[in-house]
């Protein structure tokens, strides 16, 4: 097959998803996208150096992947794993970016700064953030490409939470995508979530696998609507799969996210889960792939929804001090975190990148009996079941 | 002895402190003034309820101790410590409270909101706060004085630090003052000191002890003469007892205030030490009690040099991130942070205190090359001997 022919064949795909409608590639096509760019590319990349030809049938990423593009295109689990963040970064990213243009009322809107950075133990990054937009604060979605060999201490760590691991030091490879966006207008909540894969490579030559993540909302005042559409988005993503999934990632979110010594949660939920490796490794993949491209649809109708909302003084602070809370939970519970930061060599701006622009603590600080801040607080303390 | 005597004494005894000059009694004035009270009041508590005749000698603490006023005279450590941590926290929060209203142009100066609580597994604390100064953005000088069991779990931790303990749970006391002011100048410094005694009961019938502590001071613009002044107070406290001690607890402080994952300490250091039992108990008393009443001549001097400083946007904004820095020490790193929270019945407004009213972080903030801010940042990477 000619450069043409791939160009092609490649427009052909991407033509294809645009007439299904959808920005986000469902599993079978994210394959044949990346079946085709192997056929196009396998022949090329012995021949040219710099594959130009090929620049134009690359996806719209926000930078060129870790791997490289030749590197995302096998089928092996981690290339598709990789190509999926990929694309799940730039169709949100795209999407946030979309809302701070349409509410600007300046003249140039902010966009998300790309970082692509290179982790000399092995691996990298791209992190893309957004600061002081009028719509968003701060915004960041960073994606995570490492490979390393598991200090003892880790593999332990493992082992004490069931996983069976052979002894020494473990050549492993994790890659995710994690955000959080934290919105100028206390009235739209902030989303986080991640999604992530890991694997160990076993001294008996057997590779240890297992999927992680979710996506969760905190809002600052509670819109009930809000808060059913997003756990409806969530569920209608698990039920495609499995019904037993949603109701037991949600409890599990609620379970994960808690602020314990203020004995109230981070926010209202959503789902989260770790260690998930069922049935199998594909429909285990092609439901965190439906998770990941539930983010969109789930979040970005808030911020349309509210991002001309009013608000004054009073609700602002009281925006401040839940982020301070958020702080609280991300710097002294978030396990993502402290792995994060306690890996050598870790990049700890893009790990950080989760903490608002701004936040507040106030001492003994409680709101009005009645006042909406109060209904919150509530909600907080008693997690329920929205749907 | 009459109340009208004891009154008279307990006069004699204050204004014998004022001839002297110092605002802040030394330990054996402490202990003259303990054995006067001890004897006024001995006599009097079994025939007054309400002994108000007493009321005029007592000193002027911020709320009444947790032992109450009788169980703060007698000659043991524990009541010792508890009267010398008491005086501390009423002469740095009247100080403070002094610099508040010196430069206010308001007419009603802020002052210290006065929690007395109570820990219902046993002890409680007197938490001191002051927010929304026009000198200090947010203050918290906190006593706490706990008794409780010790479980497993922390008596494993203090063997891995060498402590030699018996097994089970084990009763203990904590008592100690921790304080950190946050001024709304960004050319004033914050300053955090904390001092304690902790005291475990074995199940032989001994008794383990020790002392730590430590004051150390974070600026946001680097002024020499400042850190001088500091560091040469903390080392005439220090030089009275031991010539030794000073160096030793300088080099523990940079080592112990470092944000790891940044590579840069927290401030400009003083002293940090743990585990003080040398070389005998009182002899180790006196030099905390030496080290705690130097807080006031080593810090308000700088408040009362710079609280009039001018400053703009830029300063204020660099005083926010460097705050973000504070806050991810106090709640990544900090080992009484982490031991507060992750006590059971713990008291977390009180903990946490120690964090701004308000802080910031943004993605990759460098200093301008050449800038004071860099000049700051230099300092904190690589400390340096200030004496």
């Amino acid at each position: 097959m000619s450069g043409g022919q791939a160009l092609r064949l490649s427009r052909l795909v991407r033509a294809a998803a645009a007439v299904i409608g959808s920005r986000y590639l469902r599993p079978g096509q994210l394959q044949l996208h990346r079946r085709l760019a192997l056929l196009a590319g396998g022949g090329l990349a012995a021949t040219l150096a710099f594959p130009s030809v090929l620049a134009a049938s690359k996806p719209d990423w926000m930078a060129e992947p870790i791997s490289g593009y030749e590197g995302v295109k096998g089928d092996d689990i981690k290339a598709r794993m990789e190509a999926m963040i990929m694309q799940v970064q730039a169709d949100f990213c795209r999407a946030l970016e979309q809302e701070e243009a349409d509410g600007s009322v300046g003249s140039a809107p902010v966009k998300f700064k790309v970082d692509r950075w290179i982790r000399k133990e092995g691996g990298g990054g791209i992190t893309c953030v957004m600061q002081e937009g009028e719509v968003f604060e701060k915004a960041g979605v960073n994606i995570s490409v490492v490979h390393g060999h598991l200090p003892p201490a880790a593999v332990a760590q493992m082992r004490a939470r069931g996983k069976q691991m052979g002894e020494g030091v473990l050549p492993f490879t994790a890659l995710g995508i994690s955000s959080v966006i934290h919105p100028r207008n206390p009235m739209i909540p902030t989303i986080h979530f991640n999604y992530r894969y890991f694997e160990v490579q076993e001294p008996n030559g057997e590779c240890q696998w297992w999927f992680g993540g979710g996506t969760d909302l905190t809002p600052y005042y509670l819109d009930e609507n809000d808060v059913r559409h997003f756990h409806g988005t969530l569920k209608k993503a698990c039920d495609k799969h499995n019904a037993k999934l949603y109701p037991k990632f949600k409890a599990w979110c609620d379970d994960y996210f808690n602020v314990t010594h203020r004995g109230e949660r981070r926010g209202v939920g959503g789902i989260f889960f770790d260690d998930f490796d069922e049935p199998n490794q594909e429909k285990a993949f092609e439901f965190v792939t439906s998770c990941a491209n539930s983010v969109v649809p789930s979040y970005v109708p808030l911020v349309k929804k509210h991002k001309k909302d009013g608000y004054g003084y009073a609700e602002r602070q009281w925006q401040l001090l839940r982020r301070g809370r958020y702080v609280e939970f991300n710097l002294i519970y978030d396990r993502g975190t402290k792995f994060g930061l306690y890996t050598p060599g870790a990049r700890y701006e893009s790990i950080l990148m989760s903490l608002p622009l701004t936040a507040r603590w106030e001492y003994m600080h409680a709101p009005e009996p009645g006042s909406k801040e109060a209904k919150l607080t509530e909600i907080l303390k008693n997690p329920k079941d929205w749907i």
